[in-house]
């Protein structure tokens, strides 16, 4: 019998996006990597001369264990209050605090596989009248379903309709199955769409549990969520997370934050790791946010090359997803050579984008919108790859 | 009614060692820093070095998932197999994954708070004879207990004998009371006494469950548990937690390891964060463990001062226990004003050292190991508090 609990030992773990060579030596090499949305410009200068400064006395030293330097710069940049913000390592540090703070686990008895069935309330098997799981919708990040399956409690999966919006009833299933936290991409991965304020406030008001806005990719979009959680009448059961992963060029740093009421942060500051964020990564998240207005004009060049990219794979015969994100899901024309060859086509040519296998994706590609430079070598080696075989 | 679980809302939540100043600045002061343990010499230039020069190429790319460059480091250092290996956050990280792979959550159902009692097994209430939970020693490092609260598992706490030894019978009440993981500090927090591998051998092989060997302080040790998970015949139920905190002088970077059995390892990077180590700090840890040898000559240095400060005070009247960390745990003189008004006085002269209001510590200090300055100014402070007030 294996030392783990049931629920681990059965489980499949989080997939991440490829990177061939990569992991042996931490260069990736000569491979033009548009599979796990980098953004392509490099981190603001002074970044990277906050953490080449760094004394090393500061390295001796533990942390401050509640990183109070950065709160003070994120709630100042989000006009919010220190008290609103909980730093963690990466983001993922933040979604797995979440699951494990406020959903309830089911005590070593065997949660069965999430069941998918067409456009109803789709729950995990024995436990699924169970209250206190994880909501989530599908198509998204499978990263959510994994963390509930580690942390073993049920999971509700509701389907997205055709054209990837909401069900109008999403948070009254949601409650049905008795969710106590749900998560919302938005904008949406894969698909790169967006909800408006309202649609959020409605699902939050109605929503019984901790509402959970994923803005993983909101510094390429034209609107967030931060009216919903700020001022005295912010809504409590809003929890906002901030990444800067893409935004500010530092997937490498494991930075991300929390944003919500006082309340949903001092009960995820009780559980988290003491010292959860070392000091190098505090140093360089707070010059990052320092200089926002400078980084944010990368976000403006990105936003152009998205339009570009878009407009130039839908001249291939594309079909392609209006993106509020750092990405494109769009579809291959019929009669080519389909999602899956052109993935590998590109892969053939150091390319990396990434494929999805999953329902609604299988036929589809995930484009990272690169440099130009990256862009015109996706879109010839595409051009390539769809020609006819000369016979 | 709250959001989070149950158990949350109720968790006194872990209390780092203080940093007065510090949590506001990053940087300590004018405060001579003896409460928490950090290594008083500064790290190895070339993890500095290695930190300087990481590329911006590096932080825009997620780091290598799994760390393998450093696995393959430390897997050279200790001589075992790099799928002996698991890098997280900080030794913390290591040790709240432990409890919520191996350790069964009671399901929402209140755990009550554990019982101490006199010499006898001790047990969380409610949920007492189910298995399932966390084994412990009293007195040890406390955030054992905080986080069986968090992952809301039994806590079962045996006392150690007068001496700090422990009782013939340890892992035969952790397996009385279903403990499916055990954790032993060794060398001791807060004495700093060390138990031989013999012993350690015994109880893996008499427990039923996982046992964890917290090595943070082993680097100033005689010796370490590596032969028990070493070879062919390694024991399948120990991990060895490491920690580059105190002996590599990077408490700052928050970096720890666990070895142990593949089958292990492999249970733990199922539920760890997909990318749990930032590209800084696995550099940075891979170039200190790579310059080891010339790390090790400080903590003969360390060693030394160790034994000067022992002796010194000892012969201000303090009873020493011998110690094997960079940590002394002493008795004041009887007659004198005892710990905690020292721990004030000291406070008061910007000299900060551990003082635990806990049974069996509340008449202690816990003083670390200096710089020989550090220690002059702590044993000189100790003279004028110990000396009798002028009549």
């Amino acid at each position: 019998m294996p030392y783990e609990r049931e629920n681990i030992h059965r489980l499949d773990a989080y997939v991440p996006g490829e990177q061939p060579g990569y992991a042996e030596t931490g260069v990736a090499g000569g491979v033009i990597k548009l599979n796990t949305n980098e953004n392509p410009f490099p981190p603001h200068p002074a970044v990277i001369e906050a953490i080449r400064s760094v004394p090393p006395e500061a390295l001796r030293l533990y942390p401050p264990a509640a990183a109070t330097p950065f709160r003070r710069e994120a709630a100042r940049v989000h006009g919010l209050k220190p008290e609103q913000v909980i730093p963690t390592n990466g983001g993922d540090e933040l979604l797995r605090l979440l699951v494990s703070v406020f959903c309830l686990p089911s005590g070593g008895q065997a949660v069965s596989e999430p069941v998918f069935s067409q456009g109803a309330v789709l729950e995990t098997g024995s436990s699924a009248r169970r209250s206190g799981g994880v909501g989530m919708t599908n198509p998204s990040y499978s990263l959510y379903g994994v963390l509930a399956g580690i942390h073993d409690t049920p999971l509700t999966v509701i389907e997205r309709n055709a054209d990837y919006s909401l069900p109008v009833d999403l948070a009254e299933q949601w409650n049905q199955a008795g969710c106590r936290l749900a998560f919302l991409v938005n904008p949406h991965a894969p698909t790169g769409r967006i909800e408006s304020l309202e649609t959020l406030e409605a699902i939050a008001r109605q929503f019984q549990g901790v509402l959970v806005i994923d803005e993983a990719y909101v510094d390429f979009a034209p609107q967030d969520a931060l009216p919903l959680i700020r001022g005295e009448n912010g809504l409590r059961n809003v929890l906002i997370l901030r990444s800067l992963s893409k935004g500010y060029s530092l997937a490498g740093l494991r930075f991300g934050y929390g944003l919500g009421h006082p309340v949903l942060i001092a009960a995820m500051d009780k559980a988290r790791d003491s010292y959860n964020t070392d000091i190098l990564s505090q140093i360089a998240a707070t010059a990052a946010l320092r200089h926002r207005d400078q980084i944010a004009q990368g976000w403006e060049q990105v936003k152009a090359e998205r339009q570009r990219l878009t407009a130039a794979l839908a001249a291939l015969g594309f079909v392609v997803l209006p993106s509020h994100t750092n990405f494109l899901l769009c579809t291959p024309p019929v009669g080519g050579p389909g999602a899956k060859a052109l993935y590998e086509g590109l892969k053939a040519r150091n390319i990396l984008v990434r494929y999805f296998s999953a329902p609604r994706l299988a036929d589809k590609l995930r484009i990272t919108v690169g440099t130009p430079e990256q862009d015109d070598a996706v879109l010839a080696a595409l051009r390539e790859l769809l020609a006819p075989v000369p016979a």
